[in-house]
């Protein structure tokens, strides 16, 4: 009954294609498809989603970009080397495919925002000529494989918050920024998802970063018909925050407070131990607590850069909560995930449900992501549950429909 | 526009009155009365549980049964001494009502397994004897304080499993075991149960004793038009695990071992320190994972007595998980909660929609209440977040109907 | 054998007297004496040093002085009522004694750092107007009861770190200083600790402030032959690293990253959330590894206020450590003590063991207070178990001394 | 200055050859002697031990024997794959010398308790057919390969208890049970003391079995002038105990309770999963506290088997304790270690150890050796820094000797 829509493949443009995300993600789903590796991890790969006729794994396409100049086998190396994550005999095996993959990955710094020239971040291209390189980039991409369409998708640092301006509002204000080379107004993500909506690209931001919010890019979505999804991808802690907040609030148990600590050694770890580039990722943990409980919770999000740990991050928080005749308890987790593991699945869901959507016609944020991110656009929906109900939702109506219109 | 259905006080007949629930229940209630506690805990002091004509606290009146001789002020006194769950000046000011409860607590060894009396089980009253002793009690408090209706809870200590017999499945059955005084075949929950729904009293059994799971109970309670529920509160651990358990299997994260440690000090931790006591509770807390997971899983449930801890259960436990590309992952959580804390409010919470569907004509198994409870009888459902929108559809339910009705 | 050496009251003069730590250790002491508690906690109460004649806790007479307004009893009360650390019953049982000490007990903003005042600091009295302010308040507590002498304990918030001034290394520089106002190169704790060594009273500083630290102060002990001891009390997280440390270093277990996190919400967490105020006890607490282990450790300190928690402190370590064939492994503990409570006890020890070694004759830093402080004075020595050693070796030596001599 | 006293190799004999701790014991051994590894781990690596004149690693030629028929390459393997505490570029680099040691190693059944013919085990070979076969076994290695000395090491399955018989407190006594083949007063590990000590091995028992401890394989060993160790490797849980449990001690902080819990997959966790198996081991486990506080404390040792750990046991402890005014606080710590590396470099250890006291001539239980055991053999003192000082002791005995003698 389950039948792809289509034979050609579907490129997946990666940006920030060398970091730890992108490779596992890489590593991983050759290793799928090489049957080396269950599927675990990956929501698309369980009923219901399996009903839907979503792009295979084995049709995905990777390219991308990064600011480092490497090789993909050598980040696929320096992953094994730190994390462990996945076996010599994986990397082995899916060397090939890395090394087929790596002309379609460009070194550019112009395309995200680069710690190392953060002083000098009026200098070089101007935003017009980033939006059109990145542009250029994905059409050559598209052409040279004759891809029936290409998911953009953010794996960058987190960029630091750009001025708001009130111009980006409307795609016309927006336009008008990017000629004016307004680059405290507009930030690296900005103008990434600016490139991919404008070339037809469904575009998702896993980051903190801002891209894809703007009005003035919303209306580009519309405008083209083009679905895109952030921000944020909620893979750890706050996962099991937005899963247990809901457990306090049904049983009236009242947040005193909710500490979280967060450990973790690597490039984002090292990003974020620099304060003004985890403002955004602070504001989106603390916030879906106030959300979830109905009332304001105090609630220090404390993350801390230990190199050691590599891509294992380690979270723990302390919820103190007060019960029947006002007794204060606590209770408190530790969470030790990797981060790249539990991101990377997330994506190639999002990847499929991206190009599913984008066949299926649908244009504007993909509300029925929420449960993926801490912060997703056009959601207020916090609660893990009810954000997979949405989730579970869209599934059904379009496994009804599909019913209904071909059988 | 919300109105109380009666003006008549509602009985709350408990038994194992002088336990550590029964005591925090009674002391609560009044401190909330009196103002000097928060309604915190308590599931039917929000919204929208708020909306429905719920019996007042003040409106309730204490009595029941303890096989224990002492004094309600006592044992108040016992559970502040060790457990510090309240304050001095909360204890003195709800000695009074205490005081004034007590004429309608009785000393009874005949209603409960008698731990001091494990082996002399088919020694004392017949079962007949039994049943009749405790209707007659019932029948007095009712009379004694011209009550609309009493609500018989179970919070004794937890019983061994009796011997399965084909009869208990049919009411007729279960009355000839009575009359046979089948010691082995019916344990003192049954028959407490019996008693109260052949009095016309909801049943609510909050231990992992059998109590209203028999088949000829629920034909009694469906013939007299009594509403009942249990069995096993579900206040710490296990409210933990069955509000985790579901982002584990919504995220695709593969459970290899779920391994739980309960530490607790109180009567029903030196209970449970005798491995015939625990069957029924280690089976509850452990057959939710499968039913949420849909897969077997390795999981050990230890429940070891503490003394010094009193009330105040610690609970840890260590979840181990595999995610994509079979990486295994871990997390573990330590919850520090009061016992009698946690259960109270359940308590009180089920009292009042126990009485509400009584007052509405509903009979049998209160399938709403399935998020109270471990092992809800007749509900398969054990995730906490499912249970609960049972309950919310339950209350928008009436509130629709009442809507409908009555503006 | 053991008889006490005087028969007249100690005085105990406590900067930070209606604090926490203070407020606990006068509530404690009068418990004690009034056996309403046991001695736990106090290491003096145990052998050999209970050989030793120190001054019994009967004796000592309580006074000192605070920025605040209250009064004894109000700020046991406020304890009470936010902490639990003690009963209704013992509050009410010692409020007579604190009432007596009331009139002990100043309001005075001129000895400590005050938060309030933070921007004004230069204003006020002068140095030398508050050196002999103190000193005067000092000879009357000691006039006004007979006393045989007066020790004096820094109890109040940690103060931000004061210029370094190269006149500070010598008592006649630094009582320049303070002729010369020079406000920026002393702080508060410096000009307690001269008057109180002025004035012939041993000084214990247990705050991280630096109190006692100068080279003049040292030299000014001396002259007087006064001892004195501080900095920084070792309660809780750091005594628990210190403690655990050795075990690594032993076991040659390499230690990659230490990250601690503190939090705590009390006026000490209310303070150190100001990053100006907890410098010298984040310097305090990272320190410690490195000479423990012999190699630099990445060791982050986290402290934040969290007020819910009031006194009771819950630290979180993770320590990610390296073994054979250089797999990583990693241990974390939690520990949940109530801050006054850990550390009442440590004050009382110190202060029976300063009043010992005065009328033994001893001048200058104690160094076998080593394990009671975080930055002990003079002491390189970091491992609990040897400075505990430390400690054992010098009550030996006296106990020894003791009997050779005496009897 | 240091020099290796011998040029020939010493032998090393292992019991459980097949077995974790033994399989990443001579893969670690091999790493490092090729630098694949660090020396983590070892305390014979760092000062002041590097001064004695040890055997080298190198100099280590390893046989032994095991109840399994495989090879020491796909035991290798099999831990690998397990566990992954090495890589497999190391498993490849150290698998020649596996092969090289292959001829070395027997399968045997009857030198060691057999979980799988356990009610058979007074059937097969007479206890004096077993220990003439491991003797001449022994005679075989050593001939072989020249040989100056050969360590046996005990690493096999925790075996039941044997009942105890007063004739084992001699060695007439002994060997007369061993000629009338008493095999229910004689366990395996018994049987290979003997063997070892007759044959002049010191023999070290590192399993929770007795071996080593009875009266009469002491006087065997004192009239062969043979040294040995023992019992019940102090690797993980029990390790930070009583690193932790003097703390408490010394601050006299009141334990109420200590309770842990060990959670492990590997074989010797399926073996303890059989209570008769683990009574020794829990007894080991709960024994030191007593011993170290100086009063009996509540504390349970809970041992679950969880498969999906392998060798990487989780243990986790919740310790109660009183402090000043007899308020109630908890320290809890979560160990994740992994079994066979935490013990495989206190066996090498041992061995070098053992090997020099045998070369110095001395006898007997080798009391500086308890801070590798859980319950060391004449020794009562269980601290484990006060078990480290005993150690040191013995090196700068040694080292003072060979200063003043030699040089």
């Amino acid at each position: 009954m389950k039948t792809t829509s289509s034979s050609s493949a579907v490129g997946v443009w990666l940006i920030g294609a060398y970091g730890d995300i992108a490779t596992t993600l890489m590593v991983g789903t050759h290793a799928i498809t090489q049957s080396l590796a269950s599927t675990n991890g990956l929501i698309t790969s369980v009923a219901p989603f399996t009903e839907l006729p979503l792009v295979e794994l084995s049709q995905l396409r990777f390219g991308g970009c990064d600011i480092r100049d490497t090789r993909l086998v050598l980040s696929a190396e320096e992953v094994y080397r730190r994390s462990r994550t996945y076996s010599r005999e994986i990397l082995d095996a899916v060397c090939p495919a890395l090394e087929h993959a790596q002309s379609d990955i460009a070194t550019r710094t112009d395309f995200t925002w680069n710690p190392q020239q953060a002083s000098s971040a009026d200098t070089g291209p101007t935003l017009a000529e980033r939006v059109d390189g990145m542009r250029q980039l994905l059409r050559e991409f598209k052409t040279r494989h004759r891809l029936s369409h290409v998911v953009v998708v953010n794996l960058a640092s987190a960029e630091p918050l750009a001025q708001p301006h009130a111009s980006t509002h409307s795609l016309t204000g927006l336009e008008q920024l990017i000629q004016s080379n307004a680059k405290q107004h507009l930030s690296p993500s900005d103008c990434q998802a600016y490139a991919a909506l404008a070339e037809g690209c469904p575009y998702l931001n896993f980051t903190p970063s801002r891209g894809g919010e703007l009005g003035g890019l919303q209306e580009l979505a519309l405008r083209n018909r083009i679905p895109f999804g952030g921000n944020d991808g909620k893979t750890g802690e706050t996962l099991v925050k937005t899963a247990l907040a809901p457990m306090f609030a049904y049983r009236h148990l009242q947040v005193l407070s909710w500490e979280g600590v967060n450990l973790l050694g690597n490039n984002d770890g090292a990003t974020l131990s620099h304060p003004e580039n985890r403002t955004a990722k602070i504001a989106n943990k603390g916030n879906v607590l106030h959300k979830i409980l109905g009332y304001p919770v105090h609630s220090g999000v404390t993350i801390n850069y230990v190199p050691s740990l590599g891509d294992w991050k380690t979270a723990w928080d302390l919820i103190h909560f007060s019960g029947f005749l006002d007794a204060p308890m606590t209770m408190q987790f530790t969470w030790q995930g990797c981060d790249s593991i539990l991101a990377a699945p997330l994506v190639l869901d999002m990847i499929r449900l991206a190009d599913f959507a984008l066949r299926r016609g649908e244009a504007g944020p993909m509300r029925h992501l929420a449960c993926f991110f801490k912060n997703p656009i056009g959601v207020e929906e916090h609660s893990f549950y009810r954000q997979f109900q949405m989730l579970l939702a869209y599934a059904q109506h379009h496994l009804g429909k599909r019913n209904t219109v071909t059988e």
